[in-house]
């Protein structure tokens, strides 16, 4: 019998883990745990485990387990999807989808944060913002937007904040995507901002917008091309929309910018959109990513995250992301978006399919998509005499005053899934994977002939492009975009980019916060399959069985693991979760009539995306003390309870905190915020402290959101996708996106209805294989290899903060700053002599500044932690030395830490410590030794000399 | 419209075409391809395109080939195989799969001959060979064989000239697997051995064999557990085998081995069988790795690959494949064997499997299988009353005395597919994937019971191993399979040695007569479907629709590729092809009285097999010389064949010659050995040089074999697995394997009817994307690219030898010998100094020594070919330089090369060269250095201390 999951997934022996409770000072592992966890949370799970039965089902092999995910997957119909509307079929090059997507180097990267182990995905980024700046016509772009809807939302909300004038009317065009527009209406009620719908596209909308009063409209959005697949120009619009001081928001699709004039040619201030037909399957909504891109003068207003070239401590280029003061972990409440993840992983691939095809590839691909629509219409006009609503368009057809529901359904018979606007109009988009004798025959279904004969296409259709608006400017023109064109060349490329950075395939990423455990082979089969990978999320429920399934099991154990009555799984990333947990608050305060409860209560050491998220949830933003221990201040909270409990809305915590302790008075805080008719709003960010341990609902949460990348297995993917369900009490249910099941379509925060559905057999593999009693050893090993960590380092390094029993939970705080004081050596110091000792750095001065939180999880073994101990212990001795003079405060392996191969072999050597103590510290990097592509990375260089696209070849010369 | 396959898969540009173009002198590519084909060759072509149709498809796309394969997996139907007899279910990890069998950087390296740039590899090769000596119990283990059956075949052959005396009997197990009995007996008549068979478990079976004549047996087969399942106790026969001076060969079950003593303990001489059931799929017959173990004395006569550790220029441990001057291509003619391919991939991933579950995982596995089927022979027994044949059993039981068709048609009804014996005798055999309830329905079903209550296992039941037979010995004792449990650690382990590989996905592996071209994404992924994997090779042929569709249209194409009636897919690496093609030859001189016909001509420029092969198809070689221009000296061939007219069987060519041209007077050769009563072997090596230019068929060819892993992308996987198909004029189909499509059975090569079947798909897929015109596009592009190589390199390095045109075909040889001559800088100093300039050798000293042969292929671009260009002329200044005095002979960048990161960071630096210009020759390699992980290996050292199995850890401190 082959090992169960659980003992390949957590790393510890039975001998480690004795040795680990040997040094820790418990005699088991439950010993251990009854000591960290506080007894009410402890007995408050106890009694719900005697109360309820565990809904989990009990832990499956992995062959078992891949045999289910191969019939849930025969029980999704993927037909050939005509729905378009933002989501289109699109041919995911063999050579990407193999060295990217299936590529753990790849996907289990973190966000580059550490720039100088990062410059391949950093590279794969300033790629993808070339592509976007060319494509668009824009002059600068960030690494990705959650989707385009939630893009179109962050549009609007720059436009706010950088518009000439201070207006509350946001204009939006008639003919904009649907998911669109119902998120923006979810959006800006709570914003304060008034939507106002147009038809930019009619005659006099320009004078129209023209005419309205200064000070009125602060931006307005248009589709281009329209969501009825209308190709217009819009130039005149966007400029009367810019007369009136506001700013023009253009949602484009990539491809169609390779035949027709750019945003950035009509005039626009911002572009928005997404690149997932770049490569990126539909997988049922997501994740793929969204594009924003602004022009010079707004770059600094940019959300999400912006790769930048800077350079190195020897003067050679690198990336690295630029101007992170924008970020809102630094920002928190005064923060005007909550948004941290990007889609990396996916911006990866959309940018890798660009390179793959080039200028003329993509070009050449835009064309025969149009001249497949093109040649639709001609079939459906004159050959079977119906009626089109356009005849400008790009790949999208809107057949007028035919019976729309007949023909929809001899199109689902014939195996194609088209869109019904309405009873006599048929939507029919298409794309890449369409050929035009397909065309031929989805005409012919249409019209519901019988009689094939006599027609088809016999002549070259003519373009229906507007000529006015035929792009003549070039895009990626770029070395990188002209010279990876064959296969073998392009997994060259990869394997060169990936060979540069540091992932969790080399060793631990031991980020506090993070959660950086094993993403299984298992679990990351299903995603590519294409039952999974081909679905529109627009698709009827009956084609969606398996993956329906799969989310309503997902639902049900998560709500079961957290103790709560109702979970969506539509936030594609944390911060969208919180956002909706914090609207359901909101929604729940005003259907009782409390529309004066808007004030959030978030503790001192809160992560910034908290303060965020409130603000952007409506919500004000008071600060709750932390005392010395690092746990919420008990009477400060009371005081400001009672000091605002009319206006009280919530209360928002980390269990346990993001100080890495499980703090005692969990339950008396929570009932000190209901008694004052508030709601706990918890943050899942921790939850692999938790599981099997204790429920969320259980120790008074209202609602959370989960990191399912962090806690439930789906892979960082070096900075993005995220998946951020959103699980909440019953009372909460209605509030929620998809209002606990009613309607998937209520209360959205992202573009699909599931959010990022193609990785979730990720995480519903990872529970199927675990069970709860696998979960709960994960939980418990997490927290002992914590606690081994601080009990090694906490004398050479301080643990800041402890719980009960002077216990860490999953992480645990090593406080530099006493070490800075002593030697001048900084935790910056600390985390890059790190590499040269083969390690990724924990998360740096989060939540503390001049610390470093360590998190090994359960996925390590002992002879891993007790590497990076042994390093950890090798970098206190080297700043000793510093400290007693050996090596001076500016000149010391240290400070010029990391060490290139390149800065240890060329030229003089002319430091006071060795070549091989700069980079063989220790015998064990010797033979595998990974090497940094460049040194320390000067930040503050890079945000004064800003430059967010690809550096012309000679500048790596 | 997406780029077809075709630009893809080939590197070159138009632009790079007409760059190269002027280079060489050529206007166009078909100007070129007129020069360099001789006209007989072009005609020949010519006329029979003109004759026949092209039976190739039109080019699909990527996405139509996917497409089209899938409808094939789907028309394969996998059902739970009982049948065993050598092929068991298996669950592959998935960490194995995907970062192993889906990671180019493992399936896309060549065979380990450069070993500074191998030790990835080669140490997973090196776990494998321990692996099988610590189960086997013997001293030392080769690095796989082709399959079991070929490996029962190459210990007969070892026993014949090993054993003390010299008979010519060879005493067969009656209870030995069915297709290594079929192998056997074709493969014994022509090695004029008889063979003799005997049921060795009878009782006084030992005396017998102890009583014969001395000098009569050379050695005997046994299987061990027997085919029939019996488990038995065989060491008094083995004594008696050696007792008479001959040696004793075991077919062992390495998964039985955990349980029971091994063959070493039992005093065999020699253990071989198959690690197929370590977690490598049965893919309808393979391919997996075969073993063979011997005790010591016996390691010289070991065939095949065997992986040594040695000592690199500064002492620091290094693996390389050891005592090579066993090796066919070096003893030609009186060679023992022809083997060359090793399974490498195959084997690296049942050692991982090993690695993964370590002693005590591996033995809870055999454990299992061992309730498992003690549990179906409880049940048919004592729950339904029938009789099983045998009381001692590991996994298989026939089951006696029952209508077994009936009962067979009944499981396959279930979806089970047992082996029918014979009318009344039906063979059961479980493995990992079958569990104790399974079990329990299976006998329900053999028994015919409708009724299923009142039985069912209610206690554990006994063992059915002879308690004498227990094993005692420990194994996988070495902390190598100790310490990779947890997936994370496995991941880890695999990257890491990845990492010290040079494989296509670095650069360009430039191997003359290798061909590593593109092993596109495409073509690769359905080989780990489990509608491929899944399937056993005796499957019901319904079962194998897919399979069998396949099959057929490669034999289609391949035919119509190469001139040829009929084609058999059977040999699993060329040189069984070779032989496959030499026994029809053979057969067919006997078929019609010419026994006397066994001589086989070979010229001397040919491949060391083409001569090992011949004499292993029971033939004299005669070597008939080459003319100072690389060609065959007409004149003396036609000496030599009127000489030996009546006892000529055959001509052994390759076409282009081995030396890289293409030999203007190929068809005048041809018939010269036709009109003497001769058939003509062209060997297929080079056919990359001749697709869509020539045929094989068309200048005279009567049989072939072709290379799959050179001309049709299948991945050379580290040093295998090879697909060798052998084709023919019709009136040698007769007697090629499987008869030409008659009987699968007939005239085996190989254990499998359709050899290394899984692998197909991948050659199926390349001919299907590129079509007849893609192919020809690609054979002008490979010679294209040579002769560019060959232009601009030969000044630097004279071109050895040219053809019609002064042109090579798809590779030149460079010869270095000048060069040493004036500098003393060897072929070696150029092959390693390539390493520091990010290069894999070309092929060194073969065909001819001091030479390097370079075939760039098709799929290279002009970018990566001038960097290999710059790189060899650079390394022709460094050589002059050393002519010129600048530095010492014995200590220059060449004669030191390659450079280990660790040899230019340690210690002082003492040569006369810098260490920037020692690892930084060129500044392309800075920013994507490969390093590699040792200096020059010491083959010599290495040989002298014969040290086949893993080191101690300490060894790498």
């Amino acid at each position: 019998m082959s090992a169960p999951f659980s003992e390949r997934h957590i790393g510890l022996t039975e001998a480690d883990s004795r040795a680990m409770l040997a040094a820790v000072g418990h005699e088991s592992i439950e010993s251990l745990m009854d000591a960290a966890i506080p007894p009410a949370v402890a007995e408050s799970f106890r009694a719900a485990a005697e109360a309820d039965e565990d809904l989990l089902p009990a832990a499956a092999s992995e062959a078992e387990t891949l045999a289910e995910l191969r019939d849930l997957a025969s029980r999704n119909t993927v037909t050939t999807s005509l729905i378009g509307l933002g989501y289109y079929g699109t041919h995911t090059p063999s050579v990407i989808q193999r060295n990217v997507l299936e590529n753990p180097s790849w996907y289990t990267a973190y966000t580059p944060y550490q720039p100088e182990i990062s410059q391949g995905r950093l590279e794969a980024l300033i790629n993808f913002q070339t592509m976007v700046t060319d494509l668009t016509g824009l002059d600068i772009a960030n690494a990705s937007m959650l989707d385009e809807s939630t893009a179109v939302v962050e549009a609007m909300l720059l436009a706010r904040r950088a518009a000439k004038v201070k207006g509350t009317v946001f204009l939006v065009d008639a003919d904009t995507l649907p998911q669109t527009r119902r998120l923006l209406e979810h959006r800006a009620e709570s914003l304060g901002i008034h939507l106002e719908t147009v038809d930019l596209a009619a005659a006099g909308a320009a004078d129209a917008v023209a005419a309205r009063p200064e000070g009125e409209i602060f931006g307005a959005h248009l589709q281009y091309p329209g969501a009825s697949g209308l190709v217009w120009d819009p130039s005149e619009v966007v400029a009367a929309v810019r007369s009136r001081g506001a700013l023009a928001v253009v949602a484009a699709d990539l491809l169609a910018l390779t035949l027709i004039k750019s945003p950035g040619e009509l005039g626009a201030d911002i572009a928005v959109g997404t690149s997932q037909r770049f490569g990126v399957p539909m997988g049922f909504g997501g994740p793929h990513a969204g594009y924003m891109a602004v022009r010079k003068g707004l770059e600094r207003q940019l959300p999400g995250r912006l790769v930048g070239v800077s350079q190195d401590a020897d003067g050679h280029p690198g990336y690295r992301l630029a101007l992170q003061t924008r970020e809102q972990h630094i920002r928190r409440e005064k923060a005007t978006s909550n948004i941290c993840t990007a889609q990396v992983l996916l911006a990866v691939m959309a940018s890798m399919y660009a390179v793959y095809h080039g200028p003329q590839g993509l070009t050449r691909i835009a064309q025969q998509v149009h001249d497949t629509a093109s040649l639709l219409a001609k079939e459906l006009t004159e050959s079977h005499g119906l009626t089109v609503q356009h005849d400008s368009f790009f790949d999208t057809i809107r057949v007028t005053g035919i019976d729309a529901t007949a023909a929809f359904e001899r199109l689902r018979a014939a195996g194609y899934t088209a869109h019904v606007v309405d009873d006599a109009t048929l939507h029919l988009a298409v794309d890449e994977t369409i050929d035009l004798s397909t065309a031929i025959t989805i005409a012919f279904v249409v019209s519901g002939r019988e009689d094939e004969h006599g027609v088809g296409f016999t002549s070259m259709q003519a373009s229906h492009l507007p000529p006015s608006l035929s792009r003549t400017s070039e895009f990626l023109t770029h070395p990188t975009f002209n010279a990876y064109h064959s296969e073998t060349a392009m997994m060259r490329y990869l394997k060169r980019l990936a060979d540069l950075d540091y992932a969790l395939d080399r060793g631990m990423i031991p980020l506090g916060s993070c959660t950086m455990k094993l993403n299984a082979a298992t679990e990351m089969a299903a995603v590519t399959w294409p039952e999974f990978a081909g679905l529109h999320p627009f698709a009827p429920d009956e084609d969606a069985e398996g993956y329906l399934s799969m989310i309503d099991d997902l639902e049900t154990w998560l709500a079961d693991i957290t103790g709560y009555d109702a979970v969506s799984l539509q936030p594609n990333a944390g911060s969208q979760g919180e956002l909706a947990g914090l609207l359901a608050i909101r929604g729940y305060h005003h259907s009782r009539g409390d529309v004066h409860r808007d004030l959030c209560l978030i503790p001192a050491s809160a992560h910034g995306t908290n303060a965020a998220s409130a603000v952007l949830a409506g919500m004000r933003v008071v600060v709750v003390a932390c005392d010395e221990a690092g746990n919420v201040d008990v009477a400060d909270l009371r005081a400001k309870i009672e000091r605002y409990a009319a206006e009280l809305a919530a209360l928002m915590i980390t269990y346990p905190s993001t100080h890495g302790v499980y703090e005692h008075e969990i339950v008396a805080i929570t009932d000190a915020v209901h008694d004052a008719g508030g709601q706990v709003y918890i943050d899942g960010a921790n939850l692999n402290a938790l599981v099997g341990y204790g429920r969320f609902g259980d120790v008074g949460g209202d609602v959370s959101h989960l990191n399912l990348h962090k806690t439930f297995c789906i892979p960082h993917g070096g900075g993005g996708p995220g998946v951020g369900p959103v699980a909440a009490k019953s009372h909460l249910a209605e509030f929620l996106p998809g209002a606990g099941g009613r309607d998937p379509l209520a209360n959205p925060v992202s573009a699909a209805p599931y959010g990022s559905a193609s990785i979730l057999p990720i995480t519903w593999a990872y529970v199927r294989m675990m069970g709860s009693e696998g979960l709960r050893e994960a939980t418990a090993a997490a927290v002992l290899s914590a606690n081994y960590v601080a009990a090694r380092l906490r004398e050479a390094f301080p643990v800041l903060y402890t719980g009960d029993g002077d216990l860490v939970a999953h992480e645990c705080i090593l406080d530099i700053r006493p070490l800075k004081a002593a030697t001048g050596v900084t935790v910056d110091d600390v985390a890059k002599r790190l590499v040269d000792y083969g390690f990724h750095s924990p998360t740096m001065s989060f939540p503390v500044a001049g610390t470093l939180m360590v998190e090994p999880t359960e996925s390590e073994d002992l002879g891993e932690i007790d590497r990076f101990v042994e390093a950890m212990l090798a970098i206190r001795a080297e700043a000793d030395a510093v400290a007693a003079g050996e090596w001076p405060v500016g000149d010391n392996p240290l400070v010029n830490a990391p060490h290139t191969a390149r800065s240890v072999i060329e030229g003089e050597w002319t430091h006071p410590y060795s070549r091989e103590l700069a980079v063989y510290p220790v015998p064990g990097v010797i033979r595998h030794k990974y090497w940094p592509a460049v040194r320390r990375i000067d930040q503050a260089w890079g945000d004064r000399n800003l430059a967010c696209a690809c550096p012309p070849p000679e500048a790596f010369a």
